[in-house]
Parts: structure tokens; C-alpha cells; sequence
């Protein structure tokens, strides 16, 4: 069988298996994800063991260190998962929901209804955690997920996913073989054949670095929903409480660089440049953060500080999501300005402004093209379970479809149950 | 300057357009289309002999009749026009409306906010009357439209763009000359290249003939929200009221077939085949509907019936689109062959069970992958203005954006307002 017909097959199995699973109700869809948090917890063994393959394999192929950290399943890990599935299964149903009601003068009453997408692909790196989260999320959902994770950790990702499976087979009878499955060939055509399959995929979410999110949605013919990158930032605008912006600010850079809600650059009005940005600059170098900075900056940074590292920013730094201890200033001219800067070079990811003034914030949350807009907040808020989610499978920058967290009312769609009593159209 | 540059340009106008037009308020969005409004009627001269020249070359070029028809803008299609533009003014802004709202425990809260999708590419045949309909939409809802209409239309939509356009500037100051755009060269080519700028295109709306639909759809790098075809379906089941049953199928079949909306398959479950069937045919026969049926059909069709056209259905015939006075006919035994039916040869546009059994329908609106899925009701109905959406754009049949009927609130995104009071992440 060519790479073209299994491609092809695996959607059909996933296809098939999405009607099934539009028809399970959530006890049969908990009393499954329940099964295979057991079977995960039961079999840490044998996960161990098909992780220990990939391990070895990786760690000859010279893999970096890194690398191999993600790789790795560990006792934790592997406890981290049976958690997250029993957390799943604990979630409230995102399908079925009534999400509107109109009656129509006709007596037609419409009923919008949240419903599974379909057929789901996953793209992801090595981590094989990742295998068991997003299927149970998908599943959750009543989707079909197929899973394309490296191929570094295709011997977990297929343990993984075979102990879900027949733990939930044998739980429900419902449970349809090809709700979860993982694609077992390293090829790289695979992908482009399997999002070359419009009737059969209905959403291919990518996870992992911009590198691979760029390729997959290039070679994609289905919708894709991703972030590419994380240029976060925060104004501060003339109106600020200089002490929350500080705050604010520390924040966002130094709490957890390398996520992609950390700020990357820090916009200052003019007007309380001067009063700011030292005393933040002091902060920054004791946290050893480097700074890139614009003309107007570097002035205002000029008397000494202990351990301050100032670089000119360059063109192409504006658009930078560093993802460390790297950070971006520039003093801009008011509101509007800083609106400009924050569109021009940002990611439409999370931006946040600091003011008093609920007037300007308004504008602000209005112009800014971004899925997270915050007044008076970090931008590392950004995130499903601080959203109240409870489990997120990734955040989307994309304004066709999810965006922002995505949690599981995030994995459905929608459709119109149309209750008539023998309307007909005159 | 070559079709690349000239695409580009033509985006990045429509992208700081876009930027604008997300900061203006309702009133001044309604003071324009009242304007364009009155411009349109004031200058409906100027549009006929725009028009005139496009039919003149059409006719020379030997365009068919009907196409012919589509391209002409009489005083009726005009005064539609302005009507139009009107009706929309008259709409509630679908921008800025609160569709959720979460207050955490840290205190920050979280509000889900209608925000413009962008820019906005929409994609039609030759019926210029689209172009001051599907501008006004993307307009009130805040989005940036570049209009690509058939090039037989090309000096009627310049004019109706470019009446729209200056009354607006007249109108307000804020409207921004790049919000309504109309693609000037019939190069094909140049919706490819329009259609790969995903850094400044957010969507594109192809209208039309599914020829058309796919070859937008192959070639776009950008999400595409369309349907192709509606091979919509009756299911009559065992437990129906047969007499609802004919009136629905009729209506449905019969009322205008050359919508997406009207029914091409009837499945009737065998059990009340024998007295539903025949009954229907002869009420069909007389309305020349020719019917394509299964064996078990034709079976139940052996009796002589004046005027009936009844031919065996090809394997082929369960997937089409006939748009025209002709119907498949299959038998089916019980719901889930009727569901597996619908699913498999369906368009996924709207479908429909009639049936007494409430429990029985239930399954049938939760099996069925379809935007509008009915109970007792015409599929007829999935249309904006019978959605109660004042006016429509389109109907989706996708799953990753807006599904269904699309109207204002379709054409809008959401994006999330956090508003803190220095809440920072620990």
C-alpha cells in the first residue's frame, strides 16, 4: 500500500469513527476516558519500556539535550497524564450545548447546537505526552483525532494510543476503533498527503515551533488553526500607575521567558519615560535581562546601572519572540502610536496596556488586533487554565474559527436543529 | 507595476482599512451606508451606463441568455441595491457585543468580545448587484473588502464601489478610502496572488458555481469560508405523518429548484414506502419532476402514473446537485441506513426527518454532519432572512469559522478584553 492509500485509509477509519462518536452521550464518554486513565496508570511499564526505545534510538541519533528532556516519560510524566485524562473526563460536555434559540414567526424554532468539527489532525514534536492529552481532549469533543507527533517518540506515541484505545473499546461498545489513531510512518510526505484530504479532515491543529507550524499550514488544504509566535507587549501609557506598570512588566518578561505569553517588547509613552524606565531597568538587570532599545531609550539609560546589558534594537528585533531573558524597549509618542507599533509588529497574541484611564484602555482593547487584549494585567495570563478552561490544547492566533485558549467548547463547531411542525416555504 | 506588487498594494490598503474601520462607531458606520445608500439612488444613470458597456462587450463576447440576465442592473436591481444598503444600516452593529463573561478568582475579568474578522475577499460570478451587498455586510461588520466579481461585471462594480466609496468619505472623515476595494485587472492569476498574502488577507468568500468554489478553494492559502453544493435530503420515517411528509418533500422539491436549499434525494423508510410513495409521484408527475430512483422505487412506481419521468439513479446521481425539477428516490430500511445516507452522499447543507417520534428525531439531528439539520420543516428555510439574520452573505457548509446561514454576526470574530486591576502571574 503507497504512502497516498494509507493516508487515505487512516482518514476514512477516522472519518467513519467521528459519526460514531457524534452519537456517544458524555457517561459513555467519561466511562471511556476513565478506562484509559487506568489502563495509562496500569501499564506505566510498558509505556517505560517503549519510551526507553525511543530514548536510545534518539540518544544514538545524537539528539540534544533538550530534546531528549521532552522525550522522555518519566515516572511523573506518566502520572501527569493519567491525571490530565481523569481531569478530562471531569469536564463538562462541550457537545450539545445550546448556544441560541430563535422562534420564527413561522413557528420554526432554531436551536444553534454545538457539535464535534469531525476528523482531527494533530501535529506535534517529540514530547509524547502530548499524544495523550490532545486525544483525550479531542475525544472529549467528539472528534477523531489522527496524531502525527516526531518521529523520535513514535514507540511511546503508539503505546500511548494503542492502551487508550483498547481500554476504551473494552469500556464502551461504542467506542469506535478509529476515534484515536496514530500515523505510524516517519515520512514526511504523510503529512502533506493526509491535509491534502478536504472530505475526509476537518481541522489540523500544529503545536511546536514556527518552523513547523509555517511548513504544515503551507502544505495544508484543510483549515488549520495554530499561533505561530508569541510577540507579546506591554504600553505604558502617560495615564499609568508607574508601580503597577513595573509590576506588570517584571512580570511578563521575568515569571516564565521561555512561554509564548511572556512579553517580548515593552512600549513607554514618552511623557513618563524618564519616571519609569530606569527604575524598571535596575529591576531587569539584577533579573539578568538583556535589553534592546531604540535611540530614545538608550538615553534615558545612559548613568550607569550594576549589570545592565543595552544593545540597539534593530528593525528586525521588533518582530523577535526571543522566549528569554531578552527584552525589547522603545519609547513611543501616546496611545496611538503605541496602537500602531503593537499592530504592525505583533503577533495578534496577547498585549496588554497600563493606564488609568478607562477611555484610553477602551481604545486600546478596541485597535489592538490581538486575541487577548489586557487592561491593567500580565500577558501571561494567556492561558486555558487560567481562562477557566481546564485543559487547553493550544492558543490560536486566527480569527477564522478558535481564538485565543483553546479548550474543549473550543474543539466543537456548530449546527442549526430546525424544529418545525410541518413548515413549508411559501 | 506587476500583478504581485498590485495585489499586495491592494491588500495592505485594505489591512489599514481594516485597522480604521475596527475603531469606528456604529452611528458613523450607519451615516455612511445611509450615504452610499443615497448616492446609489441618486446616480442610477451613471450606474446603467456603466452597466451598458459591460452588457455591450458581453453580448459581442457572446455571453448566454440567463448570464445575460444576471449581469443586467434594471431600475428593479438598483432600487434593490439601495434598499439593500438601507436594510443593513438598519441592522444592529455585530461588533463590540459581549458573548461571554468570566470573573476569575484572582480577580481579573475575562470578556468575550465581537471584533471584525479584517480583511475580507470576497469572490463572485458576473452579477454586479453583489457588489453593494456582500460591501455593505463586511462593511457594517467592520471588515475591509476587496471584491473580485466575474470580469464581465468589471465597469458596474467599479462604479458601485466607487459611488459607495466617495459618499462615505463624504459621510465621515473616518472612513477609510481603502475599505471597499475592487480587484481592476481580469487577470485570473490575481486571486492566487491575493489569495497567498496571509499575513494581510484574513478570509475569503468565494459565491457562485462549485466549478468556481473548488478552483478558489485549491488555490488559497487563506481560510475559505463557502459551501460547494446543496444535495439536500428528506427523510420520511417510519413513524411520520405521511400527509406532513408529501407537503414537506413537495415544498421542498418543487417550490424554486434551482436553490441550494431545495431537497435532491427523498429517502422513505420502507415500511411506509408503499403508501407514501405513490401518491407523491402522481402530484410530482404533475409538476414535471422527473425522478431517478432505486430498484425498490421503482418497484412501488410500476403502476401507471400520468406524465411520470422515472429512470433508474446511477451511483453518481446521489451525489448531485441537479438544481432542477428532478429527484432521487431511494428506500431505505430505518433510520440509521437514512442517516448513513445523508452522511455519505450529502453535501452536509440541510437535511431533513419527518417523523412523530421525538427520540427518533433526536438521533436524527445529532447523527446528521450537516449546518442545518430539520424536524418536521422544508429544508427551504436555510436562508438569512428566514434565519431572522436581516440579510445574508452566504451559506457555510464548513465547520471551522461560521456554519450555516451567514449574515452579520457570521462575518465577526471574537476576541478576549482582560480587564485587571495589576494582576501579575505567580
Amino acid at each position: 500500500m503507497d504512502l497516498t492509500e494509507q493516508m487515505m485509509q487512516l482518514a476514512r477509519r477516522a472519518k467513519t469513527a467521528a459519526r460514531q462518536l457524534s452519537t456517544l452521550t458524555s457517561d459513555e464518554k467519561n466511562l471511556c476516558l476513565e478506562a484509559m486513565a487506568g489502563a495509562i496508570d496500569d501499564n506505566r511499564d510498558a509505556i517505560r519500556k517503549a519510551n526507553d526505545l525511543d530514548m536510545a534510538a534518539a540518544a544514538q541519533s545524537g539528539l540534544s539535550g533538550p530534546m531528549l528532556d521532552r522525550l522522555k516519560l518519566d515516572e511523573k510524566r506518566i502520572k501527569a497524564m493519567v491525571r490530565g485524562l481523569r481531569e478530562v473526563a471531569a469536564l463538562p460536555d462541550p457537545v450539545g450545548r445550546l448556544l441560541e434559540e430563535r422562534n420564527r414567526p413561522n413557528g420554526l424554532k432554531l436551536c444553534k447546537i454545538s457539535a464535534p468539527i469531525g476528523v482531527v489532525v494533530i501535529i506535534y514534536e517529540s514530547r509524547p505526552n502530548v499524544t495523550a492529552d490532545a486525544a483525550s481532549l479531542c475525544f472529549k469533543s467528539g472528534n477523531a483525532t489522527i496524531l502525527r507527533g516526531g518521529k523520535e517518540a513514535l514507540h511511546s506515541n503508539q503505546a500511548i494510543a494503542r492502551l487508550m484505545v483498547d481500554a476504551a473499546r473494552r469500556a464502551s461498545p461504542k467506542f469506535p476503533a478509529g476515534a484515536v489513531q496514530v500515523v505510524s510512518t516517519p515520512d514526511r510526505e504523510a503529512i502533506r498527503e493526509l491535509l491534502s484530504l478536504t472530505e475526509l479532515v476537518d481541522l489540523c491543529m500544529p503545536r511546536g515551533g514556527e518552523g513547523l507550524i509555517r511548513a504544515v499550514t503551507e502544505c495544508s488544504r484543510v483549515p488549520v488553526i495554530k499561533h505561530y509566535k508569541g510577540v507579546c507587549h506591554v504600553y505604558v501609557d502617560s495615564e499609568a500607575d508607574l508601580e503597577m506598570a513595573g509590576e506588570i512588566a517584571f512580570n511578563a518578561k521575568v515569571q516564565r521567558p521561555a512561554v509564548c505569553n511572556a512579553m517580548e517588547t515593552l512600549l513607554i509613552d514618552r511623557s513618563v519615560a524618564a519616571d519609569f524606565l530606569p527604575g524598571l531597568a535596575r529591576r531587569l538587570a539584577a533579573s539578568h535581562v538583556a535589553l534592546r532599545v531604540d535611540a530614545a531609550a538608550k538615553d534615558l539609560l545612559k548613568d550607569p546601572i550594576e549589570g545592565l546589558n543595552v544593545t540597539d534594537a534593530t528593525e528586525e528585533d521588533w518582530y523577535r519572540e526571543y522566549n528569554d531573558l531578552i527584552l525589547n524597549i522603545a519609547i513611543v509618542d501616546g496611545l496611538d502610536q503605541g496602537i500602531a507599533h503593537i499592530n504592525e509588529y505583533g503577533s495578534g497574541h496577547s498585549d496588554c496596556i497600563v493606564t488609568r484611564d478607562e477611555a484610553r484602555a477602551q481604545r486600546f482593547l478596541n485597535a489592538i488586533d490581538s486575541a487577548a487584549v489586557y487592561w491593567n494585567a500580565s500577558t501571561r495570563f494567556t492561558d486555558g487554565g487560567e481562562f477557566g478552561m481546564g485543559a487547553e490544547i493550544g492558543i490560536s492566533t486566527d480569527k477564522v474559527g478558535a481564538r485565543g485558549p483553546m479548550g474543549l467548547e473550543e474543539l466543537t463547531t456548530y449546527k442549526w436543529h430546525c424544529l418545525g411542525t410541518g413548515q413549508i416555504r411559501t
